[in-house]
């Protein structure tokens, strides 16, 4: 079987994190290229984790720095979740692996341009890496299978009632990747808020017992513990490893086509996912919207992920 | 025990329909009058309707007309789920009650300026009239008890992704009310889609087999069967008689005060009744936001309204 | 020849009170009452002031108070141009003239429906007690031979970039004015600020030599420091009067039919009234927009009706 | 004295090509290159049409083809106003002249970060490759001396009420730019709507008599027809040139700092340019806003322009 070939465009943070844990090994993914964007931290943040992550992974992939802003307005970063460095816990190994010289935009470009076969993208931060490279060259829609998000909610969000971060965070990126014709996996908070990270499951995965279930437990203890200060809840939300997870096995997931507008205009409502879920507004269905989750096959995946290391 | 004196401002509508007769006999109520907005249907529709039902339930409560639009934006109604007449299904006697001769608007700032206790102002529809109240006499601020209002979702709408009917209808005027300061309970879409009334439900109704039982039971048919057309859900949502459950036994709902915002200013969220769940915003509450509904107990309570009838 | 049958709803401030006193003797009018509305300064100002205006006149008017707040949106005043009280500069008598017990809007309303023939509505402050009277009785419309508003700009505001103050005060009654169908004249700033009341206009005034002139000079020479403290112009744009100066002669101004919009959605550009002036969207015009003022005219028009009082 | 160093931006279009045209053989600019945006036509026109330009007047000038359509928003054109080429009017020799292969965003990304002095952006289009580049790599703000703008109204748009072409082409990058932090020197509709291009002008300029002029003429012809036929006047305003006789000699326009900021949050007022010319916002002042021009000096400057070419 053919691997899947996808990019991985995140801003880590430790979902982030897991994710690219999830993606780095599996058999059926190819992954090409990690792209970083500042979102849950700044971009110098974010790039020297994604580093860090491959190297203590011992992954063998190219990361590329993006943009240090959204498309049009103002940065925000998340540091009530993920601390100040961005994946605040874990204790990282002097870095020695660096960065790619060319643009996370311009690699994104180029990648896509020179591809015999389409390729997956996979966004688990702001998507203002791939609206700028939609933006910048037109011609990437071609090569482009799918999108692959975690944003967005068709229920309330988590920074505004409105909006998801990785939406808010850059809803004119969103809308532009949103309206580009493409097929789109959105992975909302509607699902992902159901893989609750409870204690008993960062048991479960220490078990494992090698470098990647120490990374993974590292992360977890620090990322639950901000969730329950800011969110109230034990467990935190894995969110972003669920957009890989749902490559690997589709089954992960139940999704429902729906009709889906960015709210760009609004000031109070800004970052909006509006997902037509009842067909109401009766228009074509622009986006795949993850509405279930089979949570202990995820947990599977994740532990079984992590036996991929040595 | 004193009885809550209430005035309920409706657009009946199938569910407003019911929220009338449970109200109509309740010894803990105190039903002061019937406004009358237009919404579900036009104004000659709503008006006409809350009139065959007080006729048809004998029920001595006067029924006066208010506003036959919003107080901003064009006007909208809900032929789809309501049918042309706004209460399609029953059949009625011809009508011999009439309306008040005072405008809705007067009625509720006379009776409210005149009162010597607090009134709970109950809304199932559109919020027009008590906006419009508001603003023609601020003073009647101090005589209102509490607004309990069918109305909004903190999850997805049912109009747009964003906005429910009652709300959408004329945000405006819901504006108007939830910057008011006054204490507010908002029964919305995230309950009132679990009281969904299946065919079991009318079954158990018509047993009681009076005049109350045979309306409910004329209503639900046709009400179930456009939801389902629609929405396409087995059994329909009885949003509007929650405000009243409410009324009489508060434990029905389970409620959590919440910092809302009605927003006007969108185009595509325009209606969305933004509840900050989860505190994030760090502002004061504003509305108490019903999270969860003692189905069983609601369903109980339907029944027993329906015994207080002959 | 008949009279023009008026009703004259402002929020005096110092250009209201002109737009009274050469409203109130002018023979082509026929004033039936004034209205008072929350704008340059509180409702307790405004109509206090209304009162001492016609009290200084002599006019045989009835003053109605009315709304204390726009329909939507908080309350704003102009405090920096106007004064503390709304009308500083003059000295008044002790006021004897006292307010009808009646509400404006619901004076308005009665005062149409009754009568046979059609009535201008002059508003000269916030649109409020007329979007408030056509929204709670819409047969109004049917007896509104024009509405003739000071307000507005197609060029830039006064308060913000985009917005004139009398519309953005309450942007939302005047979206409900100029979607209601009606004939409407808009005399903008494009125009009124034009008429420019210079120091020799003052003392032109002056020579009158009555109690109008008195009063004409007091008022100004507050007006006309203000407003050179806030916009640095030497004599203050006499806005009001335009409106009633029209009535009387519309000769005064040159006005062009333009499909208008007044923005209610906008944050930034909230209030403005997007006149489109060289007919580039192809919609039916909504409005006359005056777009120039023959100011020699309109002084002299200013003097005659000083020289109207004893 | 040193030549000013200047990227031209531009969407040709007529008064794109008059600018070009003044900008080329100047010697007080250095015209480094000549970047293109989709605007008044699609990239595939406006790119040719540059070539056109530069070759038929003999420029030694690389044109470097750039987005093809805005940051966020749909694309819209001006065929109405320059024809279906985008610069109907003129037979220009076939074309042999190349693009050069950079997309012009990277190109202005590269020449800023390269240079040792700082250079001035001109744009004559949507602000799309300047905001993109800006967004690419935030570091060229400290290479940029200043930005100076075709675009906006601080009165009345020409495409919608609230809004002008360049800026609602692509509000969303000019909103990047006004917020940058940069000098900005806006040459808006208020100015260059009294540059009228009336038909004594085009004969005065023929006389000339070079291959410039020959082109001056040709444009000018087809421009002020379609000018007259959409907006109704004699002589079209010749807008994007002013920017390049601005920096020839500043005295050419009066301009007053403002604070100014771009509408993207509004429907209805989206691209405004809203310029506090009052002040009356209280905020520093973001913008140079051109308030008046010398209209003789204007176009002294432009056949000075044309009798620089053989």
């Amino acid at each position: 079987m053919d691997k899947k070939k996808i990019i991985l465009d995140c801003d880590p943070g430790h979902d982030d994190a897991v994710a690219i844990l999830l993606a780095g090994k599996n058999p059926k993914l190819d992954l090409l290229g990690i792209t970083v964007v500042a979102g849950n931290q700044t971009l110098e943040n974010t790039q020297r984790n994604a580093l860090n992550i491959v190297q203590c992974l011992g992954l063998d992939v190219s990361v590329y720095a993006g943009c240090r802003q959204p498309m049009i307005r103002k940065k925000m970063t998340a540091g009530d979740i993920h601390g100040e460095s961005g994946l605040d816990g874990p204790v990282f190994e002097p870095l020695t692996r660096t960065l790619e010289p060319e643009h996370a935009v311009s690699y994104i470009v180029k990648t896509l341009i020179e591809s015999d076969t389409p390729i997956t993208m996979v966004t688990t931060g702001p998507m203002t890496n791939l609206g700028m490279a939609i933006r910048m060259e037109p011609r990437i829609l071609d090569k482009i299978e799918r999108i692959v998000l975690m944003g967005g909610a068709y229920t309330n969000g988590n920074v505004t009632p409105a909006a998801e971060f990785n939406i808010i965070a850059d809803a004119d990126a969103a809308y532009v990747c949103f309206t580009s014709g493409l097929p789109i996996t959105m992975v909302g908070l509607d699902v992902t808020r159901k893989a609750l990270c409870y204690p008993e499951i960062v048991e479960r995965m220490d078990k494992v017992g090698n470098k990647a279930s120490k990374l993974f437990v590292d992360l977890m203890k620090h990322f639950c513990k901000s969730q329950k200060e800011v969110f109230g809840w034990e467990g935190g939300p894995l969110h972003d490893p669920i957009t890989i997870a749902y490559l690997i096995d589709p089954d992960v997931l139940t999704t429902k086509p729906m009709y889906t507008e960015i709210d760009i205009r609004s000031t109070q409502s800004y970052g909006r996912t509006n997902c037509d879920y009842f067909g109401y507004l009766k228009k074509e269905p622009t986006a795949d919207v993850a509405i279930d989750i089979d949570v202990e096959k995820f947990w599977n995946m994740i532990e079984e992920g992590l036996h991929l290391y040595d």
